[in-house]
């Protein structure tokens, strides 16, 4: 009988899901909204559920279900306890073992959903494959993964892959949402660097450009496509976020030197504009050596999650 | 027969030898001078006798030799591979290779010698025995290690580890020796403490402070100890040195979040007044959790690398 496994990929709106031949080939991909209420004691049961509705359905039972891998909003730590999952308001849960009692038994694993992402995109995204990546997602925040041997590393404590906190600008004086000061998230994510566009503006008066016009309306998008468009204000916000994802990157370098570092997120979508300028920087910081990682964009997309979910049981 | 380990720990002025049970317990030490004569072919012959002899001599074939760890300075690649090493004039060498051959096919592995040090570090010094741990080595340079599963991290091209060179200081305008501009090591080693010292006493002519008086004679040590006796100048310049240790800490928090990060090198024998800086900003740059791994100061001293060196043969 044929074998496969299921990502599950848990949002604070909806619950993504995929189905997985071992070699990570997708035969089905679905969704459906996230049932917060009740304190989130709807979700997993919903999964299972929703598992076990398409494993009769679409497969009468002619394959074998080996494992479910579920990423999570939230810290979880090494041992499978997530202590708080903020966006589906869950509290001292072991997801894992709650979903495998409700599946009979089947093997689940569970992860922090950027670190999960980050091992789907090193195993079948912009990572191509790599035993050792590190992803930096450039979304609402910046989350990430790093990927050793294969496998998440979690930390002793949850905290690894937490680069959107790592502190880059001395200086800053607004606080971050982690309550430290002058975090990469402050001017990397699509909320920093639409902090940073306005800061410009403001400071810059008299200077004319593109952004000026749209107000609040104003997006990261709006920054990323205006700076390629060769806006000059909008040009040099995007040369400081890509100053300090250079300086992040070869930090990351210079700690775990991985293969490869993978950019994704909404903001990853300014493409080789972003990408060439990030490349600048890696290398102004990163003198020590030419033989070094690459920089490349993610590939998957918003399926990141199920692929590096379903990764987790695969092996 | 008694299983023993060797660890050996090579450096540019002398060569360093410990003959150890496999739990740890060190059975004797010993050292001789660095023959770099010759390109440094010297070196590994000089090495195997030296083993040989003390297995004659002291222990009269009574203990049998289970492998032989090496820590050389330089760059080692995860193959082995060592493409230059500096101090002893070495060049394109595999050194645990050729080692192996002059013992008669003894297990030989090798490993860079900060590197080295912080698996020795973690196993039987500060660390008391962590499976994941950075050492932050504070001499001349900047070096240090990164321990994961009981392991050194190597990286993809040897370079994970080389934490000196991490970015932390924008707006520095000397080059380091790496060739970037603004890494840990221009601050925090001892070269660095004393160019820090030198250059506020050149920015604050008329400040008072026991440093002016020290002239060309300035040391790091000096700096440490001034500043702990109150000295106003000396004390903002350790300030200054522990804020970008902390930042660094922070950082790697963040990335592969450890259980402990371990201060060596004759820097860190400042002691609690530096960790206790070092903690403040530590705090300061990592809001997200109080639950992370702790920073201990180093306690192998000089030791280090033979300690780690045979913990690469012990498993």
């Amino acid at each position: 009988m044929e074998k496969v496994g299921i990502g599950v990929d848990v949002g604070g709106t909806g619950i993504k899901l995929g189905l997985f031949q071992p070699d990570g080939t997708i035969l089905k991909k679905w969704e459906f909204p996230t049932d917060t209420s009740e304190n989130g004691t709807h979700v997993l049961p919903d999964i299972a559920e929703s598992i076990r509705k398409t494993m009769e359905e679409t497969f009468q039972g002619k394959v074998e279900l080996i494992g479910v891998g579920i990423g999570v909003p939230g810290p979880v730590q090494p041992t499978g306890y997530v202590e708080v999952g903020v966006n589906l308001h869950w509290r001292e849960m072991y997801p894992a073992r709650e979903l495998s009692d409700l599946l009979g038994g089947v093997r689940v694993e569970v992860g922090n959903d950027a670190n999960v992402a980050a091992l789907g995109e090193a195993w079948r995204g912009g990572g191509e494959g790599a035993a050792n990546a590190v992803l930096l997602t450039l979304g609402t925040g910046v989350g990430g993964g790093v990927i050793m041997n294969g496998e998440i590393v979690t930390g002793k404590h949850g905290l690894a892959g937490e680069v959107g906190h790592i502190h880059v600008r001395d200086g800053e004086t607004e606080p971050c949402n982690c309550g430290a000061v002058g975090c990469l998230e402050q001017i990397a994510s699509a909320t920093g660097i639409v902090r940073e566009a306005r800061r410009r503006l403001a400071q810059e008066k008299t200077r004319d450009s593109g952004l000026r016009a749209l107000g609040d309306k104003l997006t990261a998008k709006d920054v990323c496509d205006l700076g390629r468009a060769g806006d000059g204000l909008a040009d040099e916000v995007m040369e400081t976020v890509a100053k300090y994802l250079g300086e992040t990157i070869s930090m990351l370098c210079m700690t775990i030197d991985p293969e490869i570092f993978i950019i994704g997120g909404g903001v990853s979508r300014a493409g080789a504009y972003l990408l060439d300028k990030i490349k600048v920087y890696y290398d102004r910081y990163t003198k020590i050596s030419q033989n070094r990682g690459r920089v490349v964009l993610a590939e998957l997309g918003n399926d990141a999650g199920i692929y590096g979910a379903v990764k987790l049981v695969l092996g």
